[in-house]
């Protein structure tokens, strides 16, 4: 609890705020939350299938800020195609964490993210899934917008495949 | 979004910030967050059973503190009896909101929470509930901790049945 | 268990079949189920939560057989109002119950559910709730489709307020 | 609807159920189920995450059958280590759809778990997990029971990695 006194939940984090919090350097966008009762399962710690709830609550707003989807008409269906998460150390309740997640590497019209939980400064979870742009018909391929794929390079530093 | 530019979320609010996120006066415990993805339903609002998660998710850190329980051993074993909401206006996806939750009412070993939700200033849902003290076999009535009632009273204006 | 052993799942049961599981005269709609893992909480019997799932889980299926909506282009749109439950006695791991509902009563465009969940035979617990049924935009009010009025009245006994 | 009209549902599945569902040979484990509402995300599909709790909610009944643990006091704590799903094809309200699963390969602690979901006669999703056996503490690691590990080599024809 005390290596996170003052960190600001559900909103973006500065750099700043991301290194009090224990995340090492590559990581550009995280939030900060807590973890609740209902994501506690009968052996008292945070059940595996809400860590996906978790990448999915940051990859909302991440599509937001890297120019992919505010999800209002005319936007491009992103369609999550893979999704995977490794368990370093278990959580429980009322302990403060941090998402974090990037791109690390994209094609024409689908880009593979990876995430990070770091909780009190410990790292407690990674994953990645494959995101496809899709039409809004949710089946013809779409390219991804110009600006999302400038934001990937230059925010997250990643590679086209 | 222009009426809580400043609020903190997950941490209990000052009355200041209660009044700033336009909760009427009665009120004392209360936190903002914001509408998840994984809320919504096909009818691309807040489903309603996710209230339902949103009232457990202030109520455990009212028990905290009110003394009624943090969930360690020793603690009261804490049941809810019955739930209900009613729901006033549709929320959506990236709203702010706060919940807020007093108890209205007590006896020997249980008590009656009320619960509000506001959205950008206005009143999203009403709930209420009523929770049980048991001994921790989970079947025995537990009479409430002196120090619960003291906080009902004191802080709630909660009345004795 | 034994209660029930050739009890049919996730299909609407026939009178027999509900008699068997002990449910009372005077409920005609009703499906069978199992508690999940994800169902409990860290006190390790169902959540309270769940049981809003539950109740549902099954008015989805009421709704088309009841000529309510089949959740198709141009079928109402229907919204939960109010949404209580009352809890009886703990559900656990693996039991089996049957979730119920009726149409107690209706308005032009509203109508009053009731809901009991019997597991092994004894009531677990309660609930009603009020659907309001809708235009498309989700906000005008809509007559009821005269044949779900028909099902509540010949079906349920439904009384019109 | 019409591949699987007798299917029973939430029940260990014979081969020939199997067969009849339209899953491939080297199955020996599944359960029917049907897409319940609260499954569907704001675009009307079934959300990505809830597959992890289909696989979650067919582990659980497998642990049981295969001599690992049916949550009673001295049983192994098994606990998922890595978790990935991949999606094939869209699923929709209403949709049966048969959960199987298999342990592909074995340590001395830990085994490997594969997952398929086959909906109307077609792969929707695939996916697997590592378990890992410890003792009650949740931290040290415990031998796979000897009946558990019978039961992977005759049952599933799993390997010792």
């Amino acid at each position: 609890m005390t290596i996170m006194p003052d960190l600001p939940f559900l909103t973006p984090l500065s750099p700043q705020h991301l290194a009090a919090a224990g995340v090492p350097e590559g990581w550009q966008f995280g939030m900060a939350d807590v973890v609740r009762f209902h994501e506690l399962d009968a052996l008292n710690h945070v059940n595996n299938v809400a860590y996906f709830r978790w990448f999915e609550s940051l990859r909302i707003p991440y599509f937001a800020a890297y120019h992919l989807s505010t999800y209002s008409p005319g936007d491009p269906t992103l369609v999550v195609m893979t999704n995977s998460a490794r368990y370093h150390a278990p959580m429980f309740l009322g302990e403060r964490y941090v998402t974090v997640t990037r791109t690390a590497s994209f094609r024409s019209s689908s880009f593979r993210m990876e995430y990070a939980i770091y909780g009190e400064g410990t790292l407690r979870a990674t994953g990645d899934c494959i995101v496809v742009c899709l039409e809004e018909d949710a089946a013809t391929k779409r390219p991804l917008p110009a600006a999302a794929i400038d934001a990937f390079v230059s925010r997250d530093k990643a590679s086209r495949e």
